[in-house]
Protein backbone atom coordinates (compact mmCIF):
# COMPACT_ATOMS: atom_id res chain seq x y z
CA UNK A 1 0.00 0.00 0.00
CA UNK A 2 1.50 3.12 -0.83
CA UNK A 3 0.34 6.82 -0.86
CA UNK A 4 0.64 9.61 -3.43
CA UNK A 5 0.31 13.00 -2.98
CA UNK A 6 -0.65 14.50 -6.47
CA UNK A 7 -0.69 18.52 -7.04
CA UNK A 8 -3.35 19.19 -9.87
CA UNK A 9 -4.20 22.23 -11.86
CA UNK A 10 -7.67 22.56 -13.55
CA UNK A 11 -9.65 25.33 -15.43
CA UNK A 12 -12.58 24.70 -13.47
CA UNK A 13 -14.97 26.29 -16.25
CA UNK A 14 -16.87 22.90 -17.17
CA UNK A 15 -17.17 21.33 -13.58
CA UNK A 16 -19.69 20.91 -10.78
CA UNK A 17 -16.36 21.36 -8.50
CA UNK A 18 -13.92 19.46 -7.08
CA UNK A 19 -16.55 17.08 -4.80
CA UNK A 20 -17.64 13.93 -6.15
CA UNK A 21 -21.55 13.96 -6.32
CA UNK A 22 -23.93 11.20 -7.65
CA UNK A 23 -25.98 12.88 -9.88
CA UNK A 24 -23.28 14.16 -12.33
CA UNK A 25 -20.04 13.09 -13.56
CA UNK A 26 -18.71 16.36 -14.10
CA UNK A 27 -16.64 16.72 -11.22
CA UNK A 28 -13.09 16.87 -10.73
CA UNK A 29 -12.53 14.21 -7.87
CA UNK A 30 -15.13 11.78 -9.56
CA UNK A 31 -13.20 12.76 -12.96
CA UNK A 32 -9.58 11.96 -11.82
CA UNK A 33 -11.09 8.98 -9.25
CA UNK A 34 -12.76 7.09 -12.40
CA UNK A 35 -9.34 8.13 -14.90
CA UNK A 36 -6.76 6.65 -12.14
CA UNK A 37 -8.87 3.42 -11.79
CA UNK A 38 -9.90 2.44 -15.23
CA UNK A 39 -5.79 2.29 -15.37
CA UNK A 40 -5.04 1.10 -11.89
CA UNK A 41 -7.43 -1.77 -12.63
CA UNK A 42 -9.28 -1.33 -8.59
CA UNK A 43 -11.45 1.22 -7.59
CA UNK A 44 -9.19 4.19 -6.00
CA UNK A 45 -10.74 6.93 -3.77
CA UNK A 46 -8.80 10.40 -3.54
CA UNK A 47 -8.86 12.71 -1.30
CA UNK A 48 -8.61 16.38 -1.95
CA UNK A 49 -7.26 19.34 0.43
CA UNK A 50 -10.37 20.84 0.34
CA UNK A 51 -13.61 21.41 -2.33
CA UNK A 52 -13.54 24.23 -4.68
CA UNK A 53 -16.55 25.55 -5.80
CA UNK A 54 -18.46 24.93 -9.21
CA UNK A 55 -16.36 27.18 -11.62
CA UNK A 56 -13.05 28.13 -9.55
CA UNK A 57 -10.10 26.98 -10.69
CA UNK A 58 -6.94 25.34 -9.37
CA UNK A 59 -3.00 26.22 -9.82
CA UNK A 60 -1.98 23.45 -7.16
CA UNK A 61 -4.81 21.70 -6.08
CA UNK A 62 -3.68 19.20 -3.87
CA UNK A 63 -5.03 15.43 -3.49
CA UNK A 64 -3.91 11.89 -1.99
CA UNK A 65 -4.60 8.68 -3.42
CA UNK A 66 -3.51 5.22 -2.13
CA UNK A 67 -2.58 2.95 -4.51
CA UNK A 68 -1.92 -1.04 -3.47
CA UNK A 69 1.40 -0.88 -4.69
CA UNK A 70 4.23 0.96 -5.82
CA UNK A 71 4.04 2.90 -9.63
CA UNK A 72 6.87 4.32 -11.54
CA UNK A 73 6.90 7.85 -11.87
CA UNK A 74 5.10 8.53 -14.88
CA UNK A 75 1.87 6.48 -13.57
CA UNK A 76 0.14 9.99 -12.98
CA UNK A 77 2.31 12.88 -14.47
CA UNK A 78 2.13 10.44 -17.84
CA UNK A 79 -0.08 7.68 -18.16
CA UNK A 80 -3.06 9.33 -15.99
CA UNK A 81 -2.48 12.59 -17.60
CA UNK A 82 -2.75 11.48 -21.07
CA UNK A 83 -6.44 10.23 -20.30
CA UNK A 84 -7.49 12.75 -18.72
CA UNK A 85 -9.56 15.96 -19.94
CA UNK A 86 -7.27 18.48 -21.38
CA UNK A 87 -8.89 20.92 -18.59
CA UNK A 88 -7.20 18.43 -15.87
CA UNK A 89 -3.65 18.02 -15.11
CA UNK A 90 -1.08 16.78 -12.63
CA UNK A 91 1.77 18.66 -12.27
CA UNK A 92 3.61 16.24 -10.02
CA UNK A 93 3.06 13.29 -7.77
CA UNK A 94 4.92 12.26 -4.76
CA UNK A 95 5.61 9.21 -2.66
CA UNK A 96 4.68 9.95 1.07
CA UNK A 97 4.73 8.40 4.00
CA UNK A 98 0.96 6.16 4.61
CA UNK A 99 -1.48 8.45 6.88
CA UNK A 100 -0.26 11.47 4.89
CA UNK A 101 -3.82 13.47 4.20
CA UNK A 102 -4.30 16.08 1.37
CA UNK A 103 -6.95 17.70 3.85
CA UNK A 104 -5.96 17.25 7.50
CA UNK A 105 -1.84 17.00 6.92
CA UNK A 106 -2.65 20.63 5.55
CA UNK A 107 -1.58 23.70 7.43
CA UNK A 108 -2.33 26.81 5.35
CA UNK A 109 -3.65 27.68 1.64
CA UNK A 110 -2.92 30.52 -0.89
CA UNK A 111 -6.17 31.31 -2.97
CA UNK A 112 -5.97 34.03 -5.78
CA UNK A 113 -8.87 35.82 -7.03
CA UNK A 114 -8.70 37.91 -10.24
CA UNK A 115 -10.04 40.93 -10.85
CA UNK A 116 -10.29 43.13 -14.83
CA UNK A 117 -11.43 46.47 -14.10
CA UNK A 118 -11.24 47.31 -17.91
CA UNK A 119 -14.18 48.84 -19.63
CA UNK A 120 -15.08 46.48 -22.03
CA UNK A 121 -14.35 42.55 -20.79
CA UNK A 122 -11.60 40.67 -22.69
CA UNK A 123 -12.46 37.49 -24.24
CA UNK A 124 -9.15 35.35 -23.30
CA UNK A 125 -9.61 36.06 -19.69
CA UNK A 126 -12.97 36.27 -19.13
CA UNK A 127 -13.39 32.69 -18.03
CA UNK A 128 -10.40 33.13 -15.41
CA UNK A 129 -10.84 36.83 -14.16
CA UNK A 130 -14.20 38.85 -13.11
CA UNK A 131 -15.24 41.49 -15.16
CA UNK A 132 -15.67 44.59 -12.67
CA UNK A 133 -15.71 48.12 -14.56
CA UNK A 134 -15.24 50.18 -12.21
CA UNK A 135 -12.73 52.64 -10.53
CA UNK A 136 -11.25 50.86 -7.25
CA UNK A 137 -10.04 52.83 -4.32
CA UNK A 138 -6.58 50.18 -3.75
CA UNK A 139 -5.58 51.43 -0.90
CA UNK A 140 -8.79 51.76 0.83
CA UNK A 141 -9.17 47.90 -0.25
CA UNK A 142 -5.51 47.70 1.54
CA UNK A 143 -6.25 49.23 4.98
CA UNK A 144 -9.27 47.23 5.33
CA UNK A 145 -7.65 43.76 4.41
CA UNK A 146 -5.30 44.55 6.95
CA UNK A 147 -8.48 44.40 9.50
CA UNK A 148 -9.36 41.30 8.40
CA UNK A 149 -5.72 39.68 9.11
CA UNK A 150 -5.45 37.59 12.22
CA UNK A 151 -7.41 34.64 14.33
CA UNK A 152 -11.10 35.52 14.27
CA UNK A 153 -14.41 33.75 13.85
CA UNK A 154 -15.39 34.03 10.94
CA UNK A 155 -19.00 32.96 10.98
CA UNK A 156 -19.90 36.38 9.45
CA UNK A 157 -17.96 35.71 6.44
CA UNK A 158 -19.30 32.23 5.07
CA UNK A 159 -22.48 31.12 3.39
CA UNK A 160 -22.40 27.47 5.57
CA UNK A 161 -24.24 27.73 8.66
CA UNK A 162 -23.19 24.50 10.46
CA UNK A 163 -19.32 24.60 10.02
CA UNK A 164 -18.36 22.80 13.51
CA UNK A 165 -15.57 25.53 14.13
CA UNK A 166 -15.58 28.78 12.04
CA UNK A 167 -12.08 29.90 13.74
CA UNK A 168 -9.60 30.66 11.05
CA UNK A 169 -6.50 32.34 10.89
CA UNK A 170 -5.65 34.64 7.39
CA UNK A 171 -1.52 35.40 7.36
CA UNK A 172 -1.97 37.70 4.75
CA UNK A 173 -3.71 39.54 1.91
CA UNK A 174 -2.01 41.18 -0.48
CA UNK A 175 -3.51 43.38 -3.41
CA UNK A 176 -1.65 43.94 -6.71
CA UNK A 177 -2.69 46.21 -9.50
CA UNK A 178 -1.31 46.13 -12.77
CA UNK A 179 -2.94 48.66 -15.42
CA UNK A 180 -6.90 47.17 -15.57
CA UNK A 181 -6.41 43.97 -13.62
CA UNK A 182 -6.07 43.54 -9.98
CA UNK A 183 -4.88 40.51 -7.92
CA UNK A 184 -5.68 39.80 -4.52
CA UNK A 185 -3.94 37.31 -2.76
CA UNK A 186 -5.10 35.27 0.61
CA UNK A 187 -3.07 33.09 2.86
CA UNK A 188 -4.18 31.58 5.75
CA UNK A 189 -4.67 28.37 8.08
CA UNK A 190 -7.84 27.87 5.93
CA UNK A 191 -11.03 28.89 4.60
CA UNK A 192 -14.42 28.50 5.21
CA UNK A 193 -17.18 27.83 2.76
CA UNK A 194 -17.16 30.96 0.48
CA UNK A 195 -15.21 32.98 2.59
CA UNK A 196 -12.43 34.01 0.02
CA UNK A 197 -15.16 34.80 -2.42
CA UNK A 198 -17.49 37.07 0.24
CA UNK A 199 -14.29 38.70 1.39
CA UNK A 200 -13.45 39.67 -2.01
CA UNK A 201 -16.97 41.10 -2.58
CA UNK A 202 -16.77 43.12 0.69
CA UNK A 203 -12.99 44.48 -0.20
CA UNK A 204 -14.62 45.76 -3.64
CA UNK A 205 -17.46 47.04 -1.75
CA UNK A 206 -15.10 48.86 0.25
CA UNK A 207 -12.95 49.78 -3.25
CA UNK A 208 -15.74 51.65 -5.08
CA UNK A 209 -16.44 53.28 -2.05
CA UNK A 210 -20.07 51.62 -0.86
CA UNK A 211 -18.89 50.83 2.27
CA UNK A 212 -16.09 51.76 5.00
CA UNK A 213 -13.12 50.82 5.89
CA UNK A 214 -13.94 49.75 9.16
CA UNK A 215 -17.15 47.73 8.25
CA UNK A 216 -15.35 44.96 7.48
CA UNK A 217 -15.01 44.04 11.19
CA UNK A 218 -18.73 44.38 11.32
CA UNK A 219 -18.99 40.27 10.27
CA UNK A 220 -16.29 39.23 12.17
CA UNK A 221 -18.32 40.49 15.37
CA UNK A 222 -21.88 39.77 14.73
CA UNK A 223 -21.20 36.78 12.73
CA UNK A 224 -23.85 38.50 10.51
CA UNK A 225 -23.58 36.80 7.38
CA UNK A 226 -26.03 39.79 5.36
CA UNK A 227 -23.22 42.83 7.16
CA UNK A 228 -20.39 41.03 4.41
CA UNK A 229 -20.74 41.92 1.08
CA UNK A 230 -21.74 40.08 -1.97
CA UNK A 231 -20.40 37.18 -3.22
CA UNK A 232 -18.13 37.70 -6.05
CA UNK A 233 -18.57 35.01 -8.89
CA UNK A 234 -16.27 31.96 -9.13
CA UNK A 235 -14.53 32.61 -12.28
CA UNK A 236 -12.34 34.65 -11.01
CA UNK A 237 -10.79 32.47 -7.77
CA UNK A 238 -7.80 29.90 -8.20
CA UNK A 239 -6.70 27.98 -5.44
CA UNK A 240 -3.21 28.61 -5.56
CA UNK A 241 -1.06 26.32 -3.05
CA UNK A 242 -1.90 24.38 -0.74
CA UNK A 243 1.08 24.02 2.37
CA UNK A 244 2.05 21.20 4.63
CA UNK B 1 -26.72 54.72 -45.92
CA UNK B 2 -23.80 54.81 -43.34
CA UNK B 3 -20.97 52.62 -43.59
CA UNK B 4 -19.29 51.44 -40.10
CA UNK B 5 -16.10 50.28 -39.76
CA UNK B 6 -15.38 47.39 -36.85
CA UNK B 7 -12.58 46.06 -34.76
CA UNK B 8 -13.40 42.72 -33.39
CA UNK B 9 -11.92 40.95 -30.99
CA UNK B 10 -13.50 37.21 -30.46
CA UNK B 11 -11.78 33.52 -28.89
CA UNK B 12 -12.89 31.37 -32.03
CA UNK B 13 -12.63 28.12 -29.94
CA UNK B 14 -16.34 27.24 -30.16
CA UNK B 15 -17.30 28.68 -33.51
CA UNK B 16 -16.75 26.85 -37.38
CA UNK B 17 -14.93 29.64 -38.42
CA UNK B 18 -15.78 33.96 -39.52
CA UNK B 19 -17.42 32.74 -42.83
CA UNK B 20 -21.56 32.60 -42.63
CA UNK B 21 -22.59 29.26 -43.46
CA UNK B 22 -26.17 27.67 -44.35
CA UNK B 23 -26.09 24.75 -42.15
CA UNK B 24 -24.63 26.35 -38.99
CA UNK B 25 -25.66 28.69 -36.87
CA UNK B 26 -22.61 28.73 -35.55
CA UNK B 27 -20.00 30.84 -37.40
CA UNK B 28 -18.83 34.45 -36.29
CA UNK B 29 -20.06 36.42 -39.32
CA UNK B 30 -23.27 34.88 -38.88
CA UNK B 31 -23.46 35.53 -34.99
CA UNK B 32 -22.87 38.97 -36.03
CA UNK B 33 -25.19 38.98 -38.67
CA UNK B 34 -27.86 38.27 -36.72
CA UNK B 35 -27.26 40.40 -33.77
CA UNK B 36 -26.82 43.92 -35.42
CA UNK B 37 -29.94 42.66 -37.38
CA UNK B 38 -32.13 42.17 -34.56
CA UNK B 39 -31.39 45.30 -32.85
CA UNK B 40 -31.43 47.45 -36.20
CA UNK B 41 -34.64 46.63 -37.20
CA UNK B 42 -33.69 44.81 -40.47
CA UNK B 43 -31.61 42.29 -42.49
CA UNK B 44 -27.51 43.56 -42.37
CA UNK B 45 -24.86 42.21 -43.55
CA UNK B 46 -21.17 42.28 -42.40
CA UNK B 47 -18.00 42.35 -44.67
CA UNK B 48 -14.82 41.07 -42.72
CA UNK B 49 -11.35 41.55 -43.50
CA UNK B 50 -11.14 38.11 -44.59
CA UNK B 51 -11.99 34.60 -43.46
CA UNK B 52 -10.55 33.15 -39.96
CA UNK B 53 -10.45 29.57 -39.49
CA UNK B 54 -12.55 26.91 -37.30
CA UNK B 55 -10.67 27.93 -34.11
CA UNK B 56 -8.68 30.79 -34.87
CA UNK B 57 -8.67 33.62 -32.61
CA UNK B 58 -8.77 37.74 -33.21
CA UNK B 59 -7.57 40.51 -30.98
CA UNK B 60 -8.80 43.17 -34.33
CA UNK B 61 -10.24 41.54 -36.87
CA UNK B 62 -12.49 44.16 -38.79
CA UNK B 63 -15.66 44.46 -40.26
CA UNK B 64 -17.69 46.93 -42.28
CA UNK B 65 -21.73 46.95 -42.33
CA UNK B 66 -23.73 48.96 -43.96
CA UNK B 67 -26.74 50.72 -41.96
CA UNK B 68 -29.96 52.73 -42.62
CA UNK B 69 -28.50 55.92 -40.93
CA UNK B 70 -26.48 57.21 -38.49
CA UNK B 71 -26.30 55.94 -34.85
CA UNK B 72 -25.17 56.63 -31.61
CA UNK B 73 -21.28 55.67 -30.89
CA UNK B 74 -22.76 53.41 -27.96
CA UNK B 75 -24.94 51.10 -30.57
CA UNK B 76 -22.46 48.87 -31.06
CA UNK B 77 -19.97 48.87 -28.16
CA UNK B 78 -22.41 48.80 -26.07
CA UNK B 79 -26.02 47.97 -26.75
CA UNK B 80 -24.76 44.88 -29.70
CA UNK B 81 -21.98 43.92 -27.12
CA UNK B 82 -24.53 43.48 -24.64
CA UNK B 83 -26.53 40.73 -27.03
CA UNK B 84 -23.67 38.87 -28.35
CA UNK B 85 -22.23 35.84 -26.70
CA UNK B 86 -19.42 36.71 -24.43
CA UNK B 87 -16.42 35.34 -26.71
CA UNK B 88 -16.94 37.97 -29.06
CA UNK B 89 -16.65 41.58 -28.80
CA UNK B 90 -16.62 44.26 -30.56
CA UNK B 91 -13.67 46.70 -29.56
CA UNK B 92 -14.65 49.96 -31.61
CA UNK B 93 -16.67 51.06 -34.26
CA UNK B 94 -15.55 54.32 -37.08
CA UNK B 95 -18.08 56.29 -39.32
CA UNK B 96 -15.99 55.55 -42.56
CA UNK B 97 -17.02 56.78 -46.27
CA UNK B 98 -19.46 55.28 -48.15
CA UNK B 99 -17.37 52.55 -50.06
CA UNK B 100 -15.06 51.67 -47.64
CA UNK B 101 -14.96 47.79 -47.59
CA UNK B 102 -12.92 46.09 -45.46
CA UNK B 103 -11.31 43.33 -47.28
CA UNK B 104 -11.31 45.63 -50.18
CA UNK B 105 -9.42 48.43 -48.40
CA UNK B 106 -7.18 46.51 -46.53
CA UNK B 107 -3.53 46.81 -47.21
CA UNK B 108 -1.97 44.47 -45.02
CA UNK B 109 -2.27 42.03 -41.94
CA UNK B 110 -0.59 41.30 -39.01
CA UNK B 111 -0.99 37.43 -37.34
CA UNK B 112 0.45 36.13 -34.42
CA UNK B 113 1.31 31.90 -33.94
CA UNK B 114 1.42 31.48 -29.83
CA UNK B 115 3.12 28.36 -29.47
CA UNK B 116 3.97 26.25 -25.55
CA UNK B 117 7.07 24.45 -25.58
CA UNK B 118 6.80 23.48 -21.52
CA UNK B 119 6.72 19.89 -21.04
CA UNK B 120 2.96 19.93 -19.54
CA UNK B 121 0.22 21.48 -21.13
CA UNK B 122 -0.87 24.76 -19.59
CA UNK B 123 -4.57 24.06 -19.00
CA UNK B 124 -5.18 27.62 -18.63
CA UNK B 125 -3.78 28.72 -22.11
CA UNK B 126 -4.54 25.98 -24.13
CA UNK B 127 -6.73 26.85 -25.76
CA UNK B 128 -5.53 29.66 -27.28
CA UNK B 129 -1.32 27.98 -27.33
CA UNK B 130 0.00 25.57 -29.48
CA UNK B 131 1.43 22.99 -26.62
CA UNK B 132 4.60 21.24 -28.96
CA UNK B 133 6.96 20.04 -26.23
CA UNK B 134 10.21 20.27 -28.09
CA UNK B 135 13.45 22.21 -28.06
CA UNK B 136 13.65 24.85 -30.99
CA UNK B 137 16.74 26.31 -32.79
CA UNK B 138 15.19 29.55 -32.71
CA UNK B 139 18.06 31.38 -34.45
CA UNK B 140 17.70 28.54 -37.52
CA UNK B 141 14.00 29.41 -37.62
CA UNK B 142 14.93 33.05 -37.93
CA UNK B 143 17.34 33.15 -40.55
CA UNK B 144 14.50 30.62 -42.59
CA UNK B 145 12.36 33.50 -41.79
CA UNK B 146 14.29 35.91 -43.36
CA UNK B 147 14.07 33.71 -46.40
CA UNK B 148 10.67 33.96 -47.02
CA UNK B 149 10.71 37.90 -46.53
CA UNK B 150 9.48 39.25 -49.94
CA UNK B 151 7.39 39.02 -52.63
CA UNK B 152 6.69 35.54 -54.00
CA UNK B 153 4.04 33.07 -55.55
CA UNK B 154 2.72 31.30 -52.01
CA UNK B 155 1.05 28.48 -54.60
CA UNK B 156 3.46 26.16 -52.38
CA UNK B 157 2.12 27.25 -48.71
CA UNK B 158 -1.56 27.17 -49.11
CA UNK B 159 -4.10 24.57 -49.23
CA UNK B 160 -6.45 25.91 -51.55
CA UNK B 161 -5.97 25.30 -55.21
CA UNK B 162 -7.78 27.49 -57.24
CA UNK B 163 -6.79 31.10 -56.14
CA UNK B 164 -6.80 33.58 -58.72
CA UNK B 165 -3.44 35.28 -57.54
CA UNK B 166 -0.74 33.20 -54.82
CA UNK B 167 1.06 36.68 -54.88
CA UNK B 168 1.70 38.06 -51.57
CA UNK B 169 4.55 39.82 -49.88
CA UNK B 170 5.54 39.58 -46.77
CA UNK B 171 7.10 42.19 -44.57
CA UNK B 172 8.37 40.77 -41.75
CA UNK B 173 8.20 37.58 -39.65
CA UNK B 174 9.18 37.83 -35.60
CA UNK B 175 9.95 35.37 -33.47
CA UNK B 176 10.01 36.04 -29.97
CA UNK B 177 11.04 33.49 -26.89
CA UNK B 178 10.11 34.03 -23.47
CA UNK B 179 10.87 30.84 -21.15
CA UNK B 180 9.03 27.83 -22.73
CA UNK B 181 6.61 30.74 -24.68
CA UNK B 182 7.34 31.39 -28.29
CA UNK B 183 5.03 33.35 -30.52
CA UNK B 184 5.85 34.32 -34.59
CA UNK B 185 4.50 37.59 -35.68
CA UNK B 186 3.76 37.62 -39.34
CA UNK B 187 2.77 40.95 -41.64
CA UNK B 188 1.90 41.02 -44.92
CA UNK B 189 0.42 42.51 -47.69
CA UNK B 190 -2.26 39.50 -46.95
CA UNK B 191 -2.02 35.28 -46.54
CA UNK B 192 -4.10 32.87 -48.34
CA UNK B 193 -5.84 29.86 -47.02
CA UNK B 194 -3.75 28.38 -44.59
CA UNK B 195 -0.86 30.16 -44.86
CA UNK B 196 0.30 31.45 -41.79
CA UNK B 197 -0.28 27.63 -40.36
CA UNK B 198 1.36 26.53 -43.24
CA UNK B 199 4.27 29.10 -42.76
CA UNK B 200 4.14 28.35 -39.05
CA UNK B 201 4.49 24.24 -39.26
CA UNK B 202 7.45 24.96 -41.71
CA UNK B 203 9.55 26.94 -39.31
CA UNK B 204 8.67 24.77 -36.47
CA UNK B 205 10.28 21.71 -38.57
CA UNK B 206 13.35 23.91 -38.89
CA UNK B 207 13.64 24.30 -35.50
CA UNK B 208 13.25 20.68 -34.34
CA UNK B 209 15.86 19.85 -37.24
CA UNK B 210 13.63 18.07 -39.29
CA UNK B 211 14.17 20.42 -42.24
CA UNK B 212 17.09 22.08 -43.41
CA UNK B 213 17.23 26.13 -43.36
CA UNK B 214 17.13 26.66 -47.15
CA UNK B 215 14.70 24.38 -47.75
CA UNK B 216 11.39 26.98 -46.81
CA UNK B 217 12.73 28.35 -50.49
CA UNK B 218 11.41 25.23 -52.11
CA UNK B 219 7.63 25.55 -52.20
CA UNK B 220 8.37 29.03 -53.46
CA UNK B 221 10.08 27.76 -56.68
CA UNK B 222 8.07 24.36 -56.90
CA UNK B 223 5.02 25.77 -55.91
CA UNK B 224 4.21 22.59 -54.55
CA UNK B 225 2.16 21.93 -51.02
CA UNK B 226 4.23 18.91 -50.12
CA UNK B 227 7.24 20.60 -50.41
CA UNK B 228 5.96 23.04 -47.41
CA UNK B 229 5.53 21.84 -43.57
CA UNK B 230 2.61 20.64 -41.39
CA UNK B 231 -0.40 22.40 -40.70
CA UNK B 232 -0.31 23.98 -37.39
CA UNK B 233 -3.63 23.98 -35.73
CA UNK B 234 -5.79 26.75 -35.49
CA UNK B 235 -6.07 27.15 -31.88
CA UNK B 236 -2.66 28.73 -31.49
CA UNK B 237 -3.35 31.52 -34.30
CA UNK B 238 -4.49 35.04 -33.91
CA UNK B 239 -5.48 37.62 -36.39
CA UNK B 240 -3.96 40.57 -34.60
CA UNK B 241 -4.41 43.73 -36.94
CA UNK B 242 -5.58 44.97 -40.54
CA UNK B 243 -4.21 47.80 -41.85
CA UNK B 244 -5.71 50.36 -43.74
Amino acid sequence: MRTYKLTIAYDGTAYQGWQRQANTENTLQGTLERTISSVAGYPVEIDGSGRTDAGVHANGQTATVVLSGRVEDEFFTEKINSRLPEDIRILDAELVRNGFHARKSAVGKKYIYQLDLAEKPDVFTRRYTYHFPQRLDLDAMRKAAQLLIGTYEFAGYTDKKDEKSTKRTIYAIMICGQGSKVSIQYEGTGFLYHMVRILTGTLLEVGTGARSIESVKEPLKSKDRSQAGFLAPARGLFLDEVYY
